[in-house]
C-alpha cells in the first residue's frame, strides 16, 4: 500500500460519530462533485477531521490570495446531528490520477468510513453532455439495490446503463470497494456541459436538492446561486493553475468526443 | 510481486480437479479470445472458482444491466469431466495494460493452474489483417515442438513466423513463463479485421471449431451465431465503456498501419 | 521512500555549519535558478557537500569538455560565514520529474537542511512570459507571513496571486513541504521569457541582486555579465544533450500557450 | 533494487575467468552495438554464461524460425583465452526502458563484471547522423581519462564532445556507475544513419575493426559482410516485432530532428 506515499494528518481531537454517511465530492467533469460538497462544507458548517496529502498528488504548490504557497489537498470533514446519522464530508483540489493510486486512496476512504462505523457512502459527479443542459437530470447507481431503492425519489433516474461509460476515479471506484466491506454506497450523477473549463453549478445544484430532501439537512439551496461567484472564481484559479498538460489532453478528449472547436470557455 | 495490489478472491470450495488444461481468453485484438472463452463457460457450464480484481486494472466500475456497479474484473472457471482433463477457464473484462503488471499477472495465473497439478495451458487471441476475412485462417504457436505436434491438424496452420509481431500480453506471456515451470503451452490465433472496433466473431467459430474436436467438448458450435446477438451487446457496452484514451490509441495505431481512415464502426 | 534509488554521498567531513540557509536553483523555467545558484557556488567559493544522484533521474551520461562522461548529479555545497548564517546552496543538472520523485527528493534535501540545524529555505525559479522583458520584476511567496515580511523590499512584489500558475518541482515543493517541518521558506520568482530554449539571464540577475542586498553577500553581480558566455555554453550544452522528447514536449506547451511559432533560439 | 523483476539465471557451471573485459552491445541507434557484438559471440564461439528476462522488458513474446515462442532476453557469454584476459559479452533482444529499469539493470552487470574479478568495461553504440555515412568515423568517451588513453588510435577520435548528445541507456549508464566501482569504462561509438529502421553495418564493421587489433582477436572481420544477409534478417525480424508505438516514437523523433520524410526502409 506505499503507505509512505500519503500522509493523513488528523485535526483535534476525534468525534464521536453516530454511523457517518460520507458524502464525496472531489474534482472532476464540470467540477460537479467537488462544488456541491464544497457547498456543503460552507453551508453546514462542517468541521475538519483530515488533511490527506499524498506523493502521488501533483508535484507542485499553489500560490492563494494571501500570497501564501499550498500543497495540493484533499480533506475530510464532519457534521454532527441531533437525531439523525451524521456527516462526513471529502472534498478538494485534486484527485490521484493514476491507476494504482487511486485505488490506494479510495482503500484509505473507506478505513475512515469503517473506523467511524459509517455504513453508507453518496459520491458526487458529472455527466459531460456536448452542449450546456437547460434543466440537468440527475441519475444514479449503486453497490446494491437496496440502496438504490432506498434513495428512489421522482427526481432521480435510474436508468443509468447505457448513458454513461465506466465511472472513472473515486467516485466509482469508492462503491466497486465498498461492496467488499459490506457498506453500502451509491452514486448521483447529474448532466452538465462536458467542456473541460465549464462549471457545472446547475448541475451540482439538482444534486443538492436531492441530498437536501433525502438527508433531511435543511438547507437553502439558493444560497448556492449567490455563493457562485466566489466558488467559481476560486475553483477557476485552482483549475488553471493546473498542469497544462492535464488541460491539454481533457480538452483533446473533448474535442475529439464531440467533434467541437476546442476554446477556453470565460 | 506488490502483493497487495492483487486480490484473486476464491468461490466456494476448491474442487479436485483432473490435471487441468487453463484456456485462456482475455480482451484482445478483436476480442477473439474473450469471445471463444466467454462462449465456453456458458455452454459447459463451467462454475465459478476464483475473481480476480487488482489496482494496476483501470480505476474505473462499469454500470451493469441492473444499474449497479462492477468492478474490471478477471475471473477463472472450471469444468470438470468424467473421463478425462477437467478444463480452467480464463476470461474477465479487462487484461493488465503495463509490461510489470502483466507478468506478475501471468504469473500468479500459472500458479493457479500449478496449484491445481495443471500441466498444459492453451491461450486464445487475434491477427489483425487489413480487411475483413471470409474465412479466417488459424495459426497455432506453442513452447515447445511436442505441444504442436500434438494439437497438429488440417485446420491449423504451424507456420506463424513472419506472419505476426510479437504476441502481446497475457496470451503471449503464459507461453513464455510456462516454459521455466515445465508446463507445456500453445496458443491459438486466428485471423480477424484489426479493426479496434470489430468483434472477431467468425475467428473465435475457427478456434471454437478445433478445440471442440481437438478437446473433444461436445459443443454446438452453432450456437455461438444464435448469442452473438447477446455477447456483442455485452462486449460492446464494455468496450465503449473502457478509457477513451485507449481507444484513441488502439484507433491511431490501426490507422498508422494500416493506412485507413478512422470510423467507429457500428 | 524507495531508499535504493537515491545515493547521497557525502564529499569529505561534515562541517560545522551556523543556522544555514539553503538556496536552491535546479533546472526550470529560463533555468533563472540555475543560473543564480551556480554564480553563487563560483563567487562564494562555496565547497562541495554531497553529491546525489538518482535511479530517477535521466538514464544517459552527459560528455564533458575532457571527453569524459558524467552521471546527472545533483550537488549542495556550503559557505561559512565569520559574523551570520551559513549558506547551503543547492543546483545541479537536473531536477525529478515524476510526482513521487519530486516529493522524495524535496524530503531528502530537508532532512539535510535539518541535520544542519537549518531553518530557512530560499528557493529561485523563473515566471514565464510570451516576450523577453526589458526589466524583469521578481515576485515573491512564502510558506508563512512571517518570512515574506522579512524578505519585504521596493525590489519585490509580494502580488503573485493570480500571476503564476502552481510552482511546479522543486521550487514549489520545498515551500510546501517545509511548513510542516516548522522551517520558514521563501521563493523568489523572475520574469523571463517562456521559450525553453532561451536564458533568464537578466531574471537571474535581479534575484542574485536582492539576495546580496538581503543577505549581505558582498558580490560583485556584474560579474555575472561577463562570466555569461561561459555559463550560456555549458548550460546550452547539456540543455542540448536532455532527451529531445523532454525538449518537444515543453516546446509544444509554449506554442500551445502563446500561440507563436516555434524555432529554436540562437 | 526490485530483486524480483529481475530473473538471472545461470547456465551450466560458472567458469573461472582471467580478468574478463565485458562488452556491451544492446539494442540502439542502428543496432550498431548490437551486430558487433552478436558477431563476436558467433565468431569467438563464446559460450552462454547468463540468461535475463525482466518483468520490466516488453511484455510480449517473439516467434522464432521454429515457430515457438520466446520471451526477450538479454544473455552474457564468455570466452576464455590462453595468454591474455578473458571476455565477458553482453547482448540481447532488448534493454530496459524506463530511468530505474535501466539503473537497475546496468548494476546487476557491473555486479557480475566485479564477481568474475573483472576490471574493464566496453560498451558498444552508434551515433545517428542525417544521411548514411560512407567511411563512418568512430568516436570514444570513457570514464577516467588512463583507459581512453589505452585505446588511443588513429583510427578512433577522443573529440567527442558536443557532437553527441547524451549516451541514452545501458551503453551510458555502465560508463557512469563503474566509475563509483572503480572499474574503468569506455564506449566506443559508431557513426551511422539516424533512422530507426537503418541498420548500421558498416560502422559495427569500424567497430569490430578496433576490437580486433586492441584486444588482439584474430577475427576475419570480412565475415562480416558474408553473414549481413542473416544478422539482417534476424534483427529486422525481432525489430519489427518490437512494439508499434516504440517504432512511431523513434520515427517521429528522426523527423523532428532532421526534418526528413518517414519511410519504412527496405
Amino acid at each position: 500500500m506505499r503507505d509512505d506515499y500519503w500522509k493523513i494528518s488528523q485535526c483535534g481531537k476525534a468525534p464521536k460519530l453516530n454511523k457517518p454517511v460520507l458524502i464525496e465530492g472531489l474534482p472532476g467533469i464540470g467540477n460537479v462533485g467537488k462544488i456541491a460538497v464544497d457547498f456543503l462544507i460552507d453551508e453546514l458548517e462542517a468541521k475538519k477531521l483530515y488533511e490527506i496529502t499524498s506523493y502521488t498528488f501533483p508535484h507542485s504548490v499553489f500560490v492563494n490570495e494571501d500570497n501564501l504557497v499550498e500543497l495540493p489537498i484533499v480533506e475530510v470533514f464532519y457534521k454532527k446531528f441531533e437525531r439523525k446519522r451524521d456527516i462526513l464530508l471529502l472534498g478538494g483540489d485534486v484527485q490521484p490520477i493514476d491507476e494504482i493510486s487511486s485505488y490506494e486512496f479510495s482503500e484509505r476512504i473507506l478505513d475512515i468510513v469503517q473506523k467511524f462505523n459509517g455504513k453508507e457512502v453518496i459520491t458526487l459527479g458529472g455527466i459531460g453532455l456536448t452542449d450546456i443542459p437547460k434543466k440537468p437530470k440527475v441519475y444514479c447507481t449503486g453497490n446494491n439495490k437496496k440502496i438504490i431503492e432506498k434513495y428512489k425519489d421522482e427526481l432521480i433516474s435510474t436508468n443509468l446503463y447505457g448513458v454513461v461509460g465506466p465511472i472513472v476515479g473515486v467516485s466509482g471506484l469508492l462503491l466497486g470497494l465498498a461492496s467488499r466491506r459490506k457498506v453500502d454506497a451509491i452514486s448521483f450523477l447529474a448532466e452538465t456541459y462536458g467542456h473541460p473549463m465549464y462549471l457545472g453549478i446547475k448541475g451540482a445544484k439538482e444534486i443538492l436538492k436531492i441530498l437536501n430532501k433525502k438527508l433531511e439537512l435543511k438547507l437553502d439551496i439558493n444560497k448556492l446561486d449567490k455563493e457562485i461567484k466566489d466558488i467559481e472564481s476560486q475553483i477557476v484559479k485552482k483549475t488553471e493553475q493546473l498542469s497544462e498538460v492535464t488541460k491539454q489532453i481533457a480538452l483533446k478528449k473533448f474535442q475529439k468526443k464531440f467533434g467541437k472547436d476546442i476554446d477556453y470557455i470565460g
